[in-house]
C-alpha cells in the first residue's frame, strides 16, 4: 500500500494511514471472532486449542462493512454528524461487533467483555459459541436497529428511522444479494415519501461484492451503465467507488462520502429555507422543477455504489481455487482443522497480515491512534440513542377516547362504522402528536374509513401533485404506498427509533408481511431480556376490509389467518383483539397505543354495523377481555343449557341474531351469550399472560354444556387455544372454512355455516331433550336459509329480513 | 375521433375504425357487467329494474386492459403469434371477461352465456352477483393464469410461463399500482434468467393510468425521463405511448407493438442462429458485447409504457368532481341509485356513447366487422391451451428412485444426507426431462446439498459470466435468485402452463411467500371444480436448512410455521410430509412429483444423519403415512405403557435415542415408537382425505396411554390436528417453542425440551407406578442435560456422547 499512500487527497497521508489501520483492526477482530478461542493477540504461535472446533460465521461481507464503518466514523468526527448504521448484510455480525468493541460501546454495555486482552479473548470466544452471541447483527449488538438475517428490509428500516428526525442521517448498507429481493427493490422509491425539510436523510450504500452463497449477484453482472441508469431512474444521484487497492479505495470513498454528505446538507439547507417551507405548506408543487432538477419537491438524493472484492484482505486461495473475490469467501473462507499444522499456519499468516502489533497496545486495547477515529459519546453509531428507541420514547398525548364514543341507548343501536368512529379519534391523535405518530397503509386509509385523518394532515408525497389529487403534501402524517413491505419496514424503523404508529391494511394481504412480523417479533422477544434495551411502542395492526366483507373483491381477498400466524410466536409479545363494535374498538386502540413492546393485531369492520355497548360497558368489557352479555341471554345467573360464544364483529351480529331467534322460538331454552374481545383470554394462564384461569373459564363457558362458538377466522384456532379447557369436548366452532366469492355479506356467512340460522340449528343439534318443537324450529331455520339464498340469487342483495334485522327492544 | 382518423399509419383508416369499434364493444360490455341486470342492448330506455341493486367492480383499469387486448389481437392475427395475456390489474375482471365473450371462448366453455342478446344479459347479470362470477380475473376466466387480486406477481408469472416454451409470447400488463409492490419491482430482472434461444419472450406493458384507490401512482409521478432510465437500467428498451385521443393512441400503440414484436423476433432469430447456440453451449460468455449492446448474452428486450387516463371513455365528472383521469374512476365511477331518473339517464348516456347499435347485430352477437379481429381457434388468448396447463401436462419421466437408495443393513446405519441422496435422483430427473422440469431456489440448491444437479445442468444466467463462477449458463435448468417471491412466481407460472418443478428453500424464509401460496392454493381449490380446467402438477416445496439446524445463522432463521400456514387451506389441496431419513425422502419426493393439483410441503434435513429404513420399508412406511416401528419399541404386539411418537428427522433421532435410554434404564417399560411421515394422517378422515379413521388411530396411539409426541414444528399444531381423537387428553407434544440462537444442534433441542433426556423425563412423569428406580433414572436424565450443556459451553461443540450416539445393535 505504501506507494499508493502518495495518492492525492482528500485524505492526508496520516489520515489514510489511520483509516487503514482502523480497517485492519476491525478485520482482525472479525477474523478473530470467527476462528479463535484464545491467544487473541497472537502472543504465541497458534496452537490447536486456540482455534474453535466449529467454525461459524460470514466473512465475505465483513471487510466491506468494516471499510464503510470507519469511513463513516471519519465523517461523523469531521462533521459532528448524528448518524446511524444499518447493516443490510446482517450476517456480517462479527464486523459490526468488532466496530462496537473498537468504539468502546460494547464494553460499556457488556462489562465482562472489556477493551483489553482478556476482553478480546471473550469477544472472540463468545461469537457463534454456545451461551455466547448470535452470528448476525442481532438485537444484542449495540447500535443495531436491523438484524438483517432475512434480507430485504434494510432500506425501508432506514427510511422509517429518519421520519420526523431531521438531523439524523442513516447510512444504509445494502448487500448485492439483498438487492435482488422484491422488498428491497421496492424500497428505493421511499425517497418519494421523505420530506427533506422535516425528515432526516438516508444515504444508501449499495455494496457490490459480487457473490452470494454460491452464485454471482445479479446487480454485479449487469452493465455498470445500466446500474447507474437504474439508480438515476429511482431518483438518486449515484456515485461509483470501485477497486481492490485499499489506498485508492480509501481515497475515493472518503472523497465520495464528502461529496454525498455535502449534497445532503445542501438539499436540507435548501428545503429548510423559508421560501421552500412556504411552498411546502401550500402542498401543491405543480410541475415546476426544483433546484435539484426534479419537478415537484423530491431532491435528487445521493447514493453510493461501492464495488470491492468479496472477502477482501482474506485468503487469496484455498483448496486449489480462488477465494478472495469469489463466492468461496462467503462464510468461513479457510477450513481450519485444529489438528492440521498447515491450516494453523495459514490462519496465523492471515491474522498476522493485519499487523495486530500495530493496532493494539500492550494491554490489548486499541492503539491510541485508532481511538482518534472514534466519535465521541453518543455520536458513536453504536451508542446513538436513536438505535435504542425506548430511551427516546415519549408517551403519546392521547385525547380521551370516551368523548368520541357512540351513544348507545340500547344494545344494537345506533348503527356506526367502527373504523369511521375510530377515525375521528385517530385524527386527534395525529394532531396532538405532530412529531411522533404516523399512520401507515397500502392506499386503504380512506377506504377503511379513517379519512377523518385528512382533516388535519395529508398523505406524505414529494412527487408531482396535481389539482385532482386530494390530501397530498410533503410532510403528511399518513404514509400510503401500495406495498405492505414498505409500510411494515417504515413502521418498524419508526418504532425502533422511539416513535408510535398504526398499520392499517386488508386482513388477507397482511400475510404479505408474515415473514417481516416474524422477524420483528423475534426482535421484541429477545430484547425483552436485554437490560440496556428499553421497551419500544407496540406495532399495531388495524385490519379492516376483513374476510367477511370483500364485497368488491371476493375469494382472493379472504384470509383471516394472520392471527394464526402471530399466535405461533412468544405469548409475551403477541396480543390479538376482535372488538365487536365502535366503542370496543375505541377502547382497544387506546389500550394498544399505550402498550409497549407487543405486536397488537386488531381486526375490526369498516361497514356500518350495530353498536352493542355504551362506552362505559365497552371499557369494562375490554378490560375483562371477554364476558357474558347478560342482556343478550336468558335468565341471568342460572346455569345455561347452551353457551353462544362469539369473537369478531360479524360473528357477534350473527350470534345475537341467533340468540334472538332462540328467544323467540324456544323461549324455555336457557342461553348464555359470551363475547370475546381479547382472544388470548381463551388460552390457559400458563400459556399466555392474558390467559383466563381455568376456574374463571369454567364459570363462563360451563364445565359440561354445549358451547357454539362463532369465530371470525379459521375455526380450529379456537380449538388450539382451548384444548386444555375442561369443557373443550363440548365446544363447537364455526368460522371461515375457506369458502367464498364475490357475493353479499349474508351469503358469505351462509357459505361458511356461520349464519344465525345455522347457529340455531347447531344449538338444536347439540342440546339434548329439546323435543318436537325444536325439530320444527330447526326446519324453519333450514327453510330460512333456502329463502335467503334464493332471494339473494334473484335480486343480488340480501333479504330485507336480514338487512333490516335489529336486536329486539326489551319486552 | 373523425379528424384523427386521418393520422398517418401504421393503421389504415379501416383498421383503425375496426380496432376502435372493438375497443368500444369491450368497454360497453365492461360497463354492462358492472351496472346492468337486463336490457343489455338498450333496446328500450333504462328502467330501474334494469340496473343492479349493488354496484360492484373496478372500472378504472378496464379501458386500458381492453385497449391492449384488441391491439394484441391485431398483432396475433397479423403475425400468427402464440400469445397469452397476463392481466396484472386482475381486478379488471369485467374487461377480460368482455374480451373472452367477444372471442367466443366464453360461450364455448359456458354455453348458457351465449354470444347473443340472452347470453349478454346473463353475462351482465352474473358479474359480481350472488351465484355468478367473481369480480376479478379469477380462474373461472378463460385464458387466465393469473388472478392478480393481491398484486405483485404478474411479471414473475409471465416469465415462468415462457420458460421452455420458445414460441410463446406473454403480454404482461402491469398496473402502476402493482408496480409499487416489492415483488413486482424485484421481477424486472427476470430477464437475466431467460434464454432467448430456449425460452419464449415476455413483453411487459407498464400501464400508467396514474391512480390507485385514493392516491396517485408513484411511477406516474416521477419524471418520465427517470422512468425510462429505470427501465433501461433493468435492461429493457422502453417505448412510451401516451395520450387521451383514442385515434392517436391507437396509431401509436399499433406502431409501437409492431416495433416491439419485430425486436423480439429479431432477438430470437439471432439467439437461435447456429453460432449463438454454440457460444451458449460453451456457457461462458465473457464480457463481449452481444449484437444488442449488452455484455454477455442478455438481449435488450423491448417493453412498453402506456400512459392513458384512468377510466378512459367513462364519465368525465360526477358529484362535482372530475372522474375520468382521476382516482374517482377506480371502482364504480357513477353512483346509480335505481330510483333516481337522473342517474339512470347519465348511465344510459354513457352506455350509448359506445354506439352499441354499431357493435352488435340484431341477435346481440358481435358485428361481423369485429369478428375479423378475433384470432382463430387456439390463437385466441382466451383459448390458448397454454393457459389451461393441465391440457398440455405430460408426466415426468422418473427414474426408479429405489436405485438411489441408501442400503440400510440395520436401523441407524449408515449416516447419509437425506437431501444429498435425493440430489442424485433429482439430477437424473432433470436429465430425463429437459423440457418440463426445473428446480427453483434462492441461492441454496448447493448449500441444501442438491449440487448433484450441476453434473447435468447449470444455473440459468444470461449475465456476464466469469472464470470463477461455477455451473452458470443460459438455459440452465436450475433457477437461483435471492428472491423467494421470484422463485415462487416463476414456478407458479411454469406449473400453470403445464410443467413440473420443485422449490427448495430455507424453512424459515418460505414465509416470505405465505401470501403467494395462499393465492395459489385458492386457485387450486377453485379450479378443482371448473370442469374445463385440467389438473396441473403439484407445487412442491422441499424445505431444508430447517429450524433445528441453523448452525451459521441462529434465531432469525428459525421458524417451522409454514406448515401451520398451509394447513389452514382446503384439505383437498394441501399435503405435508416429514420424512425422517434419506430413503423416506426419496419415496416421498417420487410421490410428490407424480401428484397433481396439490401443494406438497416436504421438510427434510441436509446434514448427515442416520438412515432408519431400507428402501422397501421406507416405501411401505410412506404409503401408510405413519406407522409403528416395531424394531424400536419393546415387545411387539403388546399394549404399551407409553407411546413415543415423532415427526421430522431431528425429533425422530431424539425419540429413538430416548427409546434406547428407556430400554437401557427401564427395561420393563413397554414402549411403542410411532413415526409420522404424512402429517395429515393425524387428522380425522372427515377433515382430510389422508386422515386416519379413528379406529386405526386408536389402535396405534392407544385409547388411554400417555403419548409423548416429538414434533418438528410448533407443538400446538399436533393438538389442532388431533383434538378430536379418543386419546387426545393423554397427548403431550414437544416441539419448537421459539427458543434458539446460534448454537450447537443438541443445544438447540435442549433449549426447546425436545432432547432425548427430556423425552425420557416426560415419560417418567406421565407413566404412573414406575417406582423408585424411575426417580433415579429421572435424576440421571436431568444430570445428563446439565453435563451436555456444560460440555457444549466449555468446548463449543456437542458432547461426544451425543455426536457418537448410534442406535444400539440388536442384542
Amino acid at each position: 500500500m505504501d506507494t499508493a499512500l502518495e495518492l492525492a487527497g482528500p485524505l492526508t497521508h496520516d489520515e489514510l494511514r489511520r483509516l487503514d489501520a482502523y480497517w485492519r483492526a476491525a478485520n482482525y477482530l472479525t477474523v478473530g471472532q470467527i476462528y479463535l478461542l484464545d491467544n487473541p493477540l497472537l502472543r504465541e504461535p497458534l496452537r490447536p486449542e486456540h482455534v474453535k472446533p466449529r467454525l461459524l460465521g460470514h466473512w465475505g461481507t465483513s471487510p466491506g462493512l468494516n471499510l464503510i464503518y470507519v469511513h463513516l466514523n471519519r465523517a461523523i468526527v469531521a462533521r459532528d454528524l448524528n448518524m446511524i448504521y444499518v447493516a443490510g448484510p446482517g450476517h456480517g455480525g462479527p464486523a459490526v461487533v468488532a466496530n462496537t468493541w473498537l468504539e468502546g460501546t460494547y464494553s460499556e454495555l457488556y462489562p465482562s467483555v472489556g477493551r483489553d486482552e482478556d476482553g478480546m479473548r471473550r469477544l472472540f470466544r463468545q461469537f457463534s459459541f454456545p451461551g455466547g452471541i448470535p452470528s448476525h447483527v442481532a438485537s444484542e449488538v449495540p447500535g443495531s436497529i436491523h438484524e438483517g438475517g432475512e434480507l430485504g428490509y434494510s432500506l425501508s428500516h432506514a427510511y422509517g428511522a429518519v421520519m420526523d428526525d431531521p438531523d439524523l442521517v442513516v447510512a444504509c448498507v445494502i448487500g448485492d444479494g439483498e438487492a435482488e429481493t422484491g422488498p428491497l427493490a421496492g424500497s428505493w422509491l421511499s425517497n418519494m415519501f421523505v420530506d427533506p425539510a422535516r425528515d432526516g436523510a438516508v444515504l444508501p450504500i449499495l455494496h457490490l461484492n459480487g457473490f452470494k452463497i454460491a452464485n454471482p449477484a445479479v446487480l454485479d453482472r449487469i452493465p455498470t451503465d445500466d446500474l447507474l441508469s437504474m439508480m438515476r431512474g429511482y431518483g438518486y444521484q449515484p456515485y461509483l467507488v470501485e477497486g481492490d487497492d485499499p489506498a485508492r479505495v480509501h481515497q475515493e470513498l472518503a472523497g465520495t462520502l464528502d461529496v454525498a454528505l455535502d449534497a445532503i446538507a445542501a438539499i436540507q439547507a435548501r428545503a429548510r429555507g423559508t421560501a421552500a417551507n412556504q411552498a411546502r405548506a401550500r402542498g401543491h408543487a405543480g410541475a415546476e422543477p426544483s433546484p435539484d432538477g426534479h419537478p415537484g419537491h423530491r431532491p435528487r438524493w445521493p447514493m453510493i455504489i461501492l464495488r470491492t472484492p468479496k472477502g477482501w484482505s482474506g485468503p487469496r486461495e484455498a483448496d486449489g481455487h480462488r477465494v478472495e473475490g469469489t463466492f468461496h469467501a462467503h462464510q468461513v473462507p479457510l477450513a481450519v482443522s485444529r489438528g492440521n499444522p498447515e491450516h494453523l499456519a495459514r490462519l496465523e499468516q492471515w491474522l498476522r497480515s493485519y499487523r495486530p502489533e500495530e493496532l493494539f497496545d500492550a494491554t490489548g486495547a486499541p492503539a491510541r491512534d485508532l481511538d482518534r477515529l472514534v466519535p465521541a459519546g453518543d455520536r458513536r453509531m453504536s451508542a446513538n440513542p436513536v438505535t435504542n428507541g425506548g430511551l427516546l420514547l415519549r408517551d403519546l398525548a392521547l385525547p380521551d377516547f370516551r368523548a368520541y364514543a357512540v351513544t348507545v341507548a340500547r344494545p344494537g343501536g345506533p348503527d356506526a362504522s367502527a373504523t369511521g368512529v375510530l377515525g375521528n379519534w385517530l385524527r386527534d391523535v395525529i394532531a396532538a402528536n405532530p412529531d411522533r405518530f404516523r399512520l401507515f397503509g397500502p392506499d386503504e386509509v380512506e377506504s377503511n374509513k379513517l379519512d377523518a385523518a385528512f382533516e388535519v394532515t395529508d398523505r406524505a408525497f414529494v412527487g408531482r401533485i396535481t389539482p385532482d389529487d386530494q390530501d397530498l403534501a410533503p410532510g403528511g402524517r399518513v404514509l400510503e404506498v401500495l406495498s405492505e413491505h414498505l409500510c411494515q419496514g417504515w413502521l418498524e424503523g419508526y418504532l425502533l427509533t422511539g416513535r408510535h404508529g398504526v398499520f392499517t391494511s386488508y386482513e388477507a394481504f397482511i400475510h404479505i408481511v408474515d415473514s417481516m412480523v416474524n422477524q420483528h417479533l423475534k426482535w421484541l422477544k429477545v430484547t425483552r431480556n436485554i437490560p440496556w434495551r428499553r421497551p419500544i411502542a407496540s406495532l399495531n395492526y388495524l385490519l379492516s376490509s376483513h374476510v367477511w366483507r370483500q364485497d368488491h373483491n371476493g375469494f382472493s381477498h379472504q384470509d383471516p389467518g394472520f392471527i394464526d400466524h402471530v399466535v405461533n410466536k412468544k405469548a409475551e409479545v403477541v396480543r390479538v383483539y376482535l372488538p365487536p363494535d365502535a366503542n370496543t374498538l375505541l377502547s382497544t386502540m387506546d389500550h394498544c397505543l399505550r402498550s409497549r413492546h407487543y405486536v397488537n393485531v386488531v381486526v375490526a369492520g369498516k361497514q356500518s354495523g350495530p353498536s352493542w355497548l355504551g362506552i362505559t360497558d365497552a371499557i369494562l368489557h375490554c378490560q375483562r377481555g371477554l364476558g357474558v352479555w347478560d342482556w343478550a341471554g336468558t335468565r341471568t345467573g342460572e346455569e345455561p343449557d347452551v353457551v353462544l360464544a362469539c369473537a369478531g364483529d360479524v360473528p357477534t351480529l350473527e350470534t345475537l341474531a341467533a340468540a334472538a331467534l332462540l328467544r323467540e322460538h324456544l323461549p324455555d331454552l336457557r342461553v348464555r351469550v359470551v363475547n370475546v374481545v381479547d382472544l388470548m383470554r381463551l388460552q390457559p394462564d400458563t400459556e399466555h399472560p392474558h390467559g383466563l384461569p381455568d376456574a374463571q373459564f369454567d364459570a363462563i363457558f360451563t364445565r359440561d354444556r354445549p358451547v357454539i362458538f362463532a369465530y371470525h377466522g379459521y375455526p380450529w384456532l379456537i380449538h388450539r387455544l382451548t384444548y386444555r379447557r375442561t369443557n373443550h369436548a363440548n365446544l363447537h366452532v364455526r368460522g371461515y372454512k375457506e369458502e367464498g366469492t364475490t357475493t353479499t355479506p349474508f351469503d358469505m356467512v351462509m357459505l361458511n355455516d356461520l349464519d344465525r340460522f345455522h347457529l340455531v340449528t347447531d344449538v338444536i343439534d347439540r342440546v339434548p331433550g329439546l323435543g318436537g318443537r325444536a325439530a320444527s324450529v330447526r326446519q324453519r331455520m333450514v327453510d330460512a336459509r333456502v329463502a335467503c339464498r334464493a332471494h339473494t340469487r334473484e335480486y343480488g342483495e340480501d333479504h330485507p329480513r336480514i338487512t333490516g334485522w335489529r336486536w329486539p327492544a326489551p319486552a
